[in-house]
């Protein structure tokens, strides 16, 4: 217990069974049914790479046997290739054989650890058939090997690459979760580096604040079935000894006074980091920052599974309208 | 436990004390603090009305003693009138002697019971103040003498009174909590009955589901240290019988699709009505209409106090900032 929590008296909250609601559809109804039964997950001790390493490789193989009958519906194609030097998969919807300039970068999530490969391709397409639009979605280096700030040199040097051949007016940076954290960073870094900024940002259900001090990692703690405890190991692993309040690893501490593009965060009541988007949103409103929020009933960390349920369709409606308002 | 939980696995939420976030201000915590310690408010049954006329008197008495030394404060002056037939109190910034025209229809909450008198005074004259413009803070009947809908019926006669004198795109729609249901309802009525839309609408913490159907009625109960539990005897002692999904009673079963003014909603992630706010606003957006989301880190229902919290200037200028964009 922190100091100062000792002079406050806590909210005594009894224990209690939660069914979903009848608010939301049937489909996450019973996705948050199979979620109350699943166990908390669980990541090895930040020193034991080894461990991780097989951890990770379990979650890549379980992603690469899952995506290929996801991809062969998505109306997409994807080159897998490299721009400035960092693998990327660059997607575009079938319907249009040539990009029409706009760019939608893409930094997918997975706890800084998972999420490469086959996890990234599937994002990048669906985004690419959502939006009709090119997405470049970023398959960065990761820890253990690559710890901070690795992976967050490797998404600025791909928005570098970028610029050399489209204006910064044409691209939005997005992604979630800790591809939320690395979005916002990199905006962060690109502005810092005194680099045209971006059009928009887009901020999923983000991990903008590595510290967990938000009120919603005790209060949505278990009620979450996706994330259902923080990830205090995943984050060490990640900062590499680093402060974690350094807002290229905690976004959320960052200034942005100094100025930052108009930003979409999206969130869901139940989610482990719905504080994360909650402080995002009013630290960059207080800071005169163009920044909506968006946060569905119910949703735990992420999505109500694989996107069958029709809350996912909504959510893709408001992103995909953010993006033709600060695209044009 | 209806139909419908029995076929899902609910979530288990262990028993836990949750501490005040340290991403709060020091007054907001010291208020959770505070409230921590407090009962559960308890209402008379609905059948039992002179019990009912008892809590109110008490209630009203605090406030009427609470009132005058706020109100030396507040810069601001009240005349208590009569606008269709329905006690208002017309209040206008002390800076202008006269109003610019525009106009903030504000409807107190209270449950549909308390928070007549000088507790429409208190707020009526302390958005004039924090605005800088005229408001007309409605003292609409309540239950148990008057119920639905003479208390909405009110708030529409007041609107169609203004209208004799000032253009609707001058008049903003607005109140919290229970006053936030009525607000949304009078917009509907107005919308239905074929009258001039307001310019828009603001819903601080509304009650916009008497069934109380939403998931943070159960998430937040007990969290919420303002409004522990729902309520169902001050609902239906305010529906008198009639049924609580009506739109006018519950306007989130409104339909949207037939037109609705831009609109503002505020919420906090420890506010029992959170779902309300967040379905609201779901709803709104999915009907095509423009309209925004606030939520306020550990926020119970209502307020961190009496207006002192740094948090509450936030809520404030975000409001402000709202009535320039729909007023002009």
């Amino acid at each position: 217990m922190a100091d100062e929590d000792r002079r406050y008296t806590p909210v005594h909250v009894s224990a209690r069974d939660i069914p979903p609601p009848s608010t939301i559809s049937p489909i996450a109804q019973q996705f948050l049914s199979d979620g109350a039964a699943l166990p908390r997950m669980t990541w090895p001790s930040p020193d034991d790479k080894e461990a991780w390493r097989k951890q990770i490789a379990a979650a890549d193989e379980m992603w690469d046997q899952m995506a290929p009958p996801i991809l062969a519906k998505v109306a997409a194609t994807i080159e897998t290739t490299r721009i400035a030097g960092v693998l990327c998969h660059d997607c575009l919807p079938k319907a249009g054989a040539a990009s029409d300039g706009r760019v939608y970068l893409f930094i997918h999530g997975g706890a800084f650890v998972i999420g490469a490969g086959a996890f990234a391709k599937v994002l990048g397409a669906r985004y690419a058939a959502a939006f009709g639009m090119r997405v470049v979605s970023v398959d960065y280096r990761m820890p253990p090997d690559h710890p901070f700030p690795a992976p967050l040199e490797d998404c600025v040097a791909v928005y570098k690459a970028l610029l050399e051949t489209i204006d910064s007016s044409r691209i939005v940076i997005g992604g979630g979760s800790a591809g939320g954290n690395l979005a916002a960073a990199a905006t962060l870094m690109i502005r810092d580096q005194g680099l045209p900024m971006p059009a928009g940002t887009v901020l999923l259900t983000p991990e903008v604040d590595l510290t967990e001090s938000g009120d919603s990692f005790r209060t949505n703690e278990d009620l979450d079935v996706i994330l259902k405890h923080g990830l205090p190991e995943c984050n060490a692993l990640y900062a590499d000894g680093h402060d974690l309040r350094d807002p290229y690893l905690s976004p959320l501490f960052g200034d942005f006074s100094k100025g930052f593009p108009p930003t979409f965060i999206q969130t869901g009541t139940r989610d482990l980091f719905l504080s994360n988007s909650v402080l995002m949103h009013r630290k960059l409103r207080s800071a005169g920052i163009e920044a909506e929020l968006h946060v569905w009933e119910a949703l735990p960390h992420g999505a109500f599974g694989r996107g069958e349920a029709p809350e996912h369709e909504e959510i893709t409606t408001e992103v995909g309208r953010f993006m033709k308002k600060v695209l044009g």
